[in-house]
Order: C-alpha cells, then structure tokens, then sequence
C-alpha cells in the first residue's frame, strides 16, 4: 500500500479512544495532517501531561493532579453532607444542580462478576472519612441501573452502622419531557415517590 | 469547578478531530484516564512523530515520511497510466478496485471562492510529469461533486494540449444496490453512458 508506516501507526493509536473506528481514525488522520498539524502537537502534549501528571485526590478518589483535588481544598464547601458518585463526570452534573457539598467518587460500581469488590472502590476510605466525624448525611448517587442500585445499597448499611444519615436521590419522572416517552419502570419509581401537595 | 486544569486543557486539546465535540472529549478524557493510559501515551508519541515526520512525496504529493512514497518508488507499477485523485485517502479506494498505475494527489479541488486555483493543487507539478513523456493516459478520479467535475474538466483540457490520452471515472448505478434507491441525476448519468451488450 501506498500508506507510510507512520501513518497506519496513528490510525492504529487512535483507536485506543471510545467510539472511534478504524473509518474514523483514518478520517482524523488525514484531517490533522491536511489541516491541523499544530493542534495535533498540541493533543499529544496534552496527553502525555495529563496520562502522567493526572493521578486520584487523596480524600474523594477524582482525578487530580495535586494530592488533595480543588474541590476538597475549598473551604467555601458544606462538610456535612457527602455525595457519593461513580465517576468523576458524575460531579460535573451534581454541581450543576448546585449542589455544594463534597464527594467521594467511587471510579465504578460494585460488580462481583468482574471482580470489582468494596475495596476496588475505595469503600475502607470512604468508611474512615465517616469515622472522622465531619459528615452528618451520605447522599448516594450512584447511577440508576443494577449495578449502581446494590452498589448504593451496600454503602447504605455502611452508612446506617455508623448511625449517620444516608439518602438516595429521588428516581422519578425527568423535567422538561411528556409523560408519553417515560417508562413504567420511571413512572412507578415515581408514583411509590410521590408526594403530598 | 472539580476539574484540574490538565484535565480540562486535555479535554479542549481533543477537540481538534473532527466529529469530536465537547461530551465525546470529555468521555474520551475520563476513559484513558480511568482505562487505558498505556494507549493514550502511545497515541501521543504517535501523533507528535506523525506530524514532524510525514510530509508530501515530492512525485505524486501523497502523505509520505520519505522524499518519494513507498508506491512512486516501486518498480512494479504501471507507470504509463496516472491516476489523478483529491486525497491520498482516495488511493486506497482506487487501489482496493486493482488499479497497478500511478497516482497524482491534489490535496484539495479548485475552489476559487475558497481561493484554491490551480498552483495550490500542485498543477505545475503535475504539467511537468506529463512532460517527462512516461505517462499515456491520464485517468482522472476527483470526486462527482461541482468542484471535482470543475477540477476534472481544468485537468483534462491541460493534457488534452500535451496531446496525452484522458479519460474520467464512469458516472453511473453504484454496484448491488436497489434501483429504488438510485437518484436521477446518477440514473441519467448511468443512461448516457451505457454501452451496448
């Protein structure tokens, strides 16, 4: 073929990333080599910073580049309430919802199949950090499938033996959308949640 | 915000692929970190090399990290027959059919509102390897949209006057496909050129 080894070498690397393809990776190729050589230099500076200098904060277990992340630095945050996520894209959406608190981010979801066992989610640090004293509620919000049901199931008992508060976040019909697109699994959540007016 | 800066700069670095926005970055972002280190430095060095290294073959100006690309070097190529075609991800295409010839890339088609004319696609170049009295036919591959037919009829005047053979893709039905599904310009196209049995 008429390709340099260079090139099928890119092709090849890019597909470490989610969702692209051998179809995509060549597209991509040529796009940067045609049209954006600076910003390929730049994208692979940028990934070598943060494969190497990115690693977990000390306290809540997202990714940080300092021992303790930003967020558990600040002291503008509500130390009482402890909102446990499974990954560090899940704060993202608790903040938005202006959320103020802190977290401790899980990196999974209890899965016995694959292995993945309390301790592989930071579980005996999480129990330390409610040992301290500080938290007086753990929100769970663990996402709504199986896996992430026992997972918030499992860390409830935890929070229940230390006698401190534990709530999950509401499942129920989402804002914004007909009632017609929700599902009955949704809409029974959300008449068992009901509440009075 | 939670973010650190690496991360988030890592997440902006991204978005110089094309089709990669900023969700698919931010998913991409946290499943190297959290999955796949190893392949994300490698892409890396991949893309830094890619981009440093691989510059035109000075023949047919095809991506190559060598002078003249591993196919204008073989000697097992028909060398009368040139293939004119827009990128060098067109030769794949071209070669994937059993076409043994050589090929000339333009990098683009003439777009003169875009101001690409003909110094852009490399036509001096391509003038003079006419003149080297090698090729006999000229087969020109550009793509069937307005500026690729443009670009098609500017090339085949230019070795019509080298009193040089040329001869432009067939227009016509895709092949196994439905007839159901064909447009009329194509079906036009696919009538004035049938050939008789």
């Amino acid at each position: 073929m008429s390709e340099s080894a260079l090139l099928l070498e890119l092709i090849d690397a890019l597909r470490c990333m989610p969702g692209i393809g051998k179809k995509s990776a060549q597209r991509i190729t040529y796009h940067l080599l045609q049209r954006n050589r600076d910003g390929a230099r730049r994208l692979s500076r940028s990934l070598l910073e943060a494969m190497d200098k990115i690693g977990h904060c000390d306290r809540c277990r997202t990714f940080s580049e300092e021992r303790i992340c930003t967020l558990c630095q600040s002291n503008k945050r509500d130390r009482t309430l402890l909102c446990v996520v499974e990954s560090p894209a899940d704060i993202y959406i608790v903040e938005e919802a202006g959320f103020r608190g802190s977290y401790f981010v899980l990196m999974g979801h209890l899965s016995p199949l694959d292995g993945i066992g309390p301790d592989d989610l930071g579980l005996n640090k999480l129990e330390q950090l409610l040992t301290e004293g500080e938290i007086e509620e753990v929100i769970l919000a663990t996402s709504t499938t199986v896996e992430g049901e026992a997972t918030a199931h499992f860390i409830g008992e935890m929070v229940h033996k230390k006698n401190l508060r534990v709530s999950r976040i509401a499942h129920g019909v989402p804002m914004g959308g007909d009632l017609e697109f929700v599902d009955s699994s949704t809409m029974s959540h959300a008449i068992a949640g009901r509440r009075e007016l």
